[in-house]
């Protein structure tokens, strides 16, 4: 499972999987801090095992560079 | 806003709303942890804003007492 565009390609969506419910809230927790440093805010998705991470930029109601630099920062954060 | 009944009333979702993304998580985040307390999770969605809360019983999928008795316990945070 990988990012993936939805909504005629207006948003980039990736499914993380967990657990439990605990582990998928700790990640949005790390997501939501690392979009605050960014100032580029996500919608989070968060139930039991699983948290969903949609970026879109809501300006231009699209996707713009920085949507994508934001889902590859995310990808990082499973790394660490 | 209150709570509402949604989906053929099989799932009961209350939008709280925020003045930033912050405040938003952070609710989130005690809603999380009054569930993982209670043993009964709901879906969360968070975003600028605002954090949705989502409950339904999945075994059932559908409502029971306890997904109110847990809307009513959320509703208490607001007040802490």
């Amino acid at each position: 499972h990988d990012w993936e565009l939805r909504d005629n390609s207006t948003k980039l969506k990736r499914t993380f999987k967990f657990h439990n419910f605990e582990d998928a809230m700790r990640f949005a927790q790390r997501v939501g801090k690392l979009c605050e440093i960014e100032g580029h805010h996500p919608d989070l998705m968060i139930g039991w095992g699983y948290c969903r991470v949609e970026f879109q930029t809501h300006k231009i109601n699209g996707l713009h560079e920085n949507d994508f630099i934001m889902a590859a920062k995310v990808n990082r954060l499973l790394e660490l």
